[in-house]
């Protein structure tokens, strides 16, 4: 798929084929994140893939708006890890890109994901830290969860010409 | 060009050729960027498209590692508008999602760019939003700086096996 097309139809994806991710897809996806820019290329990332169907479903507990993950055959932790940082502040920056390159390179494969938001929240931090067994200094961002998408992803456009300011505002 | 062939080659580009950029080209980048995923779809993003050379030239005296903005055909500001937030503490993210849209949209139409922060540098900030009169509620997050690469970009994989764990640390 052309890289403009995966970013003009690629959508947050909630529902899923009841039909497993293989593995080999997956260490794509995670390639393609960890090729993402970073502060001083720290690359200051850490991945937790999860496939147990109890940790899954428990997310909920914890994340309101990823009870889809329960439905899912596969999701990834996204976390950042303040121990590789460079330049101190980045890590949310660097994380995200490394996110969006993840999600397009899963509607590239074919399949469907949807960005569920972790940090800031104090509350989701905690029930994942605590779920998921992390050190300290690995800080949650995201929980990206994904599956094949069970209704087709069409092309949009947002283009808002009011956001566009010429040398200044 | 082929999504994940588009993230696995995409570079950070700081040498550009003497050559302007198309208006309908910036205007595809800035499409790219708008259709990222937000927190709750709020598209909480403003970007200032900078052509003007003095502006760019000027960029140096307060953005250290920025200065080849000086000989770069066009730059854009990356911004977060506080007041479009529908759920506070998200804008960063966004904002980095919609970067790295715009990062790979340019490399797939051939064009180099490079990622350069501003966020959460405060001296940074201030001097962007001094240069470029931005009102209080849009906080600049970076500088795209945009031109022709005059060098070639090749594929790269940074895949590290050591940031991957199953189902917890």
């Amino acid at each position: 798929m052309e890289v403009l097309e995966a970013i003009h139809t690629r959508r947050s994806v909630r529902k899923y084929e009841d039909k497993t991710v293989p593995e080999e897809l997956i260490k794509e996806l995670l390639s393609a994140a960890m090729i993402a820019p970073s502060a001083g290329n720290a690359q200051p990332w850490q991945f937790i893939v999860v496939d147990d169907h109890d940790k899954l479903t428990g997310v909920k507990e914890y994340s309101q708006y990823a009870a889809m993950a329960e439905h899912a055959p596969v999701a990834i932790i996204v976390c950042g890890d303040l121990s590789l940082e460079k330049y101190p502040g980045y890590w949310v920056q660097d994380c995200s890109a490394a996110t969006q390159n993840l999600l397009l390179a899963a509607h590239g494969k074919g399949l469907g994901a949807v960005w569920t938001g972790i940090y800031p929240m104090e509350d989701r931090i905690k029930g994942f830290s605590d779920n998921f067994n992390l050190p300290k200094n690995v800080i949650p961002l995201s929980l990206i969860v994904i599956g094949w998408p069970v209704h087709e992803q069409k092309y949009k456009d947002r283009y808002k010409e009011d956001r566009v300011h010429k040398n200044g505002w």
